[in-house]
């Protein structure tokens, strides 16, 4: 009988390692099991398709379950993994439209049970029109509620998803009120540069209410949300987004006596295996991964990390050999026209991990100054005292900033000194920077801000 | 009496130099001489201007002569030095305009004399109507030139110089051939990738003619170019731009009694010093340079890198200590919509070298697939065999494919192997890049070549 591998959920992670897995042996069976009506899509879009930057959700799709099944790949659609047994190798798995249960045996199994929007515990938070922005079915929904006309919206909670549902929201011609706990939305970059963004919202028009949190819901006599509670006003909204961020899906891994880690994720070696179990893998949203920087763990629901992981488990299980080395937290998003990004640790994050650190900041443009299309952006970095070496960047600018990013984010995978990196190589003409480069110029003055810090 | 230091050359690195050496050691006397009209200018800027991007020079001058007089360097323009004696620390000056020669002692001085464009030893290349493109000078008088309204030009080689400058030309609605000895233009890249931007150029209308060499220039009878011939036969020019490369100026350092090395530059030590003087130093287009993948010195004259190696020697000569470790050939450029970016060694250079090496190039798009603006990109990569290490990238492109050189610069700079850059953690988001980074394909496609290469 042909060795099955067994794959619980059908999202980016899965199917990489479905996939992988798939094409280095073909004589491996694989059965994978999404619960949702699409499998292989970009979560990280819905925004976007939301926006209308996309015109539906079918270029999304990356590979649809018949291309899927096509490559040899028994996909079992809208089925949902109740239970894992180890012992046993057996997943029992429920069909949602028929209710219909079965079990199947697996040699190996990948769990890929992606995250779950952080859902408040807050009097009235089921009611009809409150949505999370997690799956492309909540994107759907999202979408059908438009159609109603609603008139105004609230977001509860600004980090990336709240701030780009905003935008979404706020371009189709929506009132708009982004509701965030801390004193600045976009909690994914220090205070002083997440002002920059805030700033932005407010001349596009969102209103933002920065150290508020939601306290509870109002719905009308269908059900349907009509206001949010915040410090004991209630805002009137017609549509409500949660943009709390997820947190790994881990029940069913958990309840199959899996642990999770510090950050409420699986935790595998680093070839995306459950260490102590033979042919039991993880990868994706549900598991957490080491953060090279402060080497803590972490919880990084990233497409492109759900990518790597799922490919490297299914590289391991085809008989390959492949490791996920960990992230530095780079991500760059768009926002009202500004590009923002971040790499390695925020001060907060610094602080925490125990480490002593300078910072600079500095304002540059996009291009040479002189040149037709150069534009303002703002660079900040951290360094560690004494040695120099780069912490953390984040960028906020206009057209073109965002991805200068990955400069740093390289530098910092190598553990580079600001000393070192004011003196790398980075192309240089004038439609593309300034002769030096704004990422240099901050190097420079955080290792000015090194030399002088000790004295 | 103070001491002095005398700067022979007032670009980009001359300045930098006299700056930063002014700043630290405000009691230094500068002494700083340029020959041309124009000091601290950027020469990368010129085919813009002439296109039309940029309305006059202005903008292109990082600081006027006066503002550098207000900070303390007493800057001498159209200014020559004809000698350097080192033994007894003078230099012998002369002013364009008068023909006045004076002599100014110093206890340090700094060589930036920047290069020369290659002129070719032709019959009539002293023809008027025969323009290089390396000062503010030469592009003045381009611009004058096209007020008379030529209607044909012809550009002597295909360099990011020449080809930069033919569709500055044709912008202004000059009928444009380009003459390239090699078998592609945009010799800094592989003649594939150089066959993306031949063809893009005769797209827009450019006459490119590989594999030919000007062999003479014709001229009227007021001695004003009117053709170029080449293969035997001429094309009629009303106009000529040389973009055939610069060399090292090194003529009074040479006549000085340094000595000059393997790619005909000033050959100086980490610091910018020349080895074996003391108080002697160089900086800019005039030096060579360790290219850090090769371990050859090689000339790179590049904006940016004059720049920096003008601040270090200004550094050192105020006191401080900075080095300049080398490059690794990073350039960037736009041309016909394409943008154009190479980093460390380009095939015949890894040969030349002594690597062995297998080499990638990928297709793929600048965002996310199915978001608006996702434009071609195609990478291309070279690595070492067995070791797997990074030797060198290209990229051509469309919008938002020049800068992300960048990261290969970078993991160049840090000697990895393109095993180690598949797992790169770079910025992801759907305006961003495809959930794979296509610098991340390249690099997984060369890691599975060197894997397979030796077996």
């Amino acid at each position: 009988m042909a060795e099955r591998l067994v794959v619980i959920g059908g999202d980016a992670a899965g199917m990489a390692a479905a996939s992988q897995a798939k094409r280095l042996r073909p004589d491996l069976e694989v059965v994978a099991f999404e619960r949702s009506h699409f499998a292989s899509y970009s979560a990280c879009g819905i925004p976007y398709w939301i926006a209308g930057d996309v015109g539906d959700a079918g270029p999304l799709i990356a590979r649809s379950p018949e291309e899927h099944r096509k490559n040899g790949i028994d996909l079992r659609m809208r089925t949902d993994v109740v239970e894992v047994d180890l012992d046993r190798g057996t997943v029992k798995a429920r069909e949602h439209d028929t209710g219909q249960t079965s079990e199947v045996g697996f040699d190996q199994v990948v769990f890929a049970t992606g995250a779950a929007p952080v859902r408040p515990d807050l009097p009235g938070s089921d009611a009809a029109g409150i949505f999370g922005v997690q799956t492309l079915d909540d994107g759907a929904a999202v979408i059908a509620e438009l159609k109603h006309e609603p008139r105004r919206a609230v977001v509860v909670g600004g980090g990336y998803i709240g701030v780009e549902m905003a935008e979404a929201l706020f371009r189709h011609g929506l009132e708009v009120t982004v509701v965030e706990r801390g004193k600045e939305p976009m909690r994914t970059l220090d205070p002083d540069m997440a002002a920059i963004v805030h700033h932005a919202m407010e001349c596009l028009g969102v209103d933002v209410r920065t150290n508020s949190a939601a306290e509870g819901f109002d719905a009308d006599a269908e059900g349907h949300v009509r206001g949010v509670t915040v410090g004991g006003e209630t805002l009137p909204a017609d549509l409500v987004v949660l943009g709390l961020g997820v947190r790994p899906e881990t029940s069913v891994a958990r309840a199959a006596g899996l642990p999770v880690g510090r950050a409420n994720g699986l935790c595998t070696d680093l070839r995306m295996r459950m260490p102590g179990r033979s042919g039991v893998w993880a990868a994706g949203d549900c598991v957490e991964t080491i953060d090279r920087v402060s080497g803590l763990r972490v919880h990084m629901p990233l497409g492109t990390h759900a990518n790597k992981q799922g490919r490297v488990a299914g590289t391991n299980i085809g008989g390959g050999y492949a490791t996920f080395p960990g992230v530095v937290r780079t991500a760059v998003s768009r926002v009202c026209d500004l590009e923002i990004a971040r790499t390695g640790l925020l001060e907060a994050d610094a602080e925490q991990a125990g480490f002593g650190f300078v910072t600079a900041r500095i304002e540059s443009t996009t291009r040479a100054g002189y040149f037709p299309g150069a534009e303002k952006i703002t660079v900040k970095v951290l360094a560690e005292r004494r040695t120099g070496r780069l912490l953390g960047g984040q960028i906020v600018g206009q057209e073109d900033s965002g991805k200068r990013i990955d400069a740093l984010a390289v530098a910092l995978w190598n553990e580079m000194t600001v000393e070192e990196i004011t003196s790398l190589d980075l192309g240089y003409a004038p439609p593309f920077s300034p002769v030096w480069d704004p990422v240099l110029i901050s190097a420079r003055k955080a290792a000015d801000a090194v030399r002088t810090a000790d004295h």
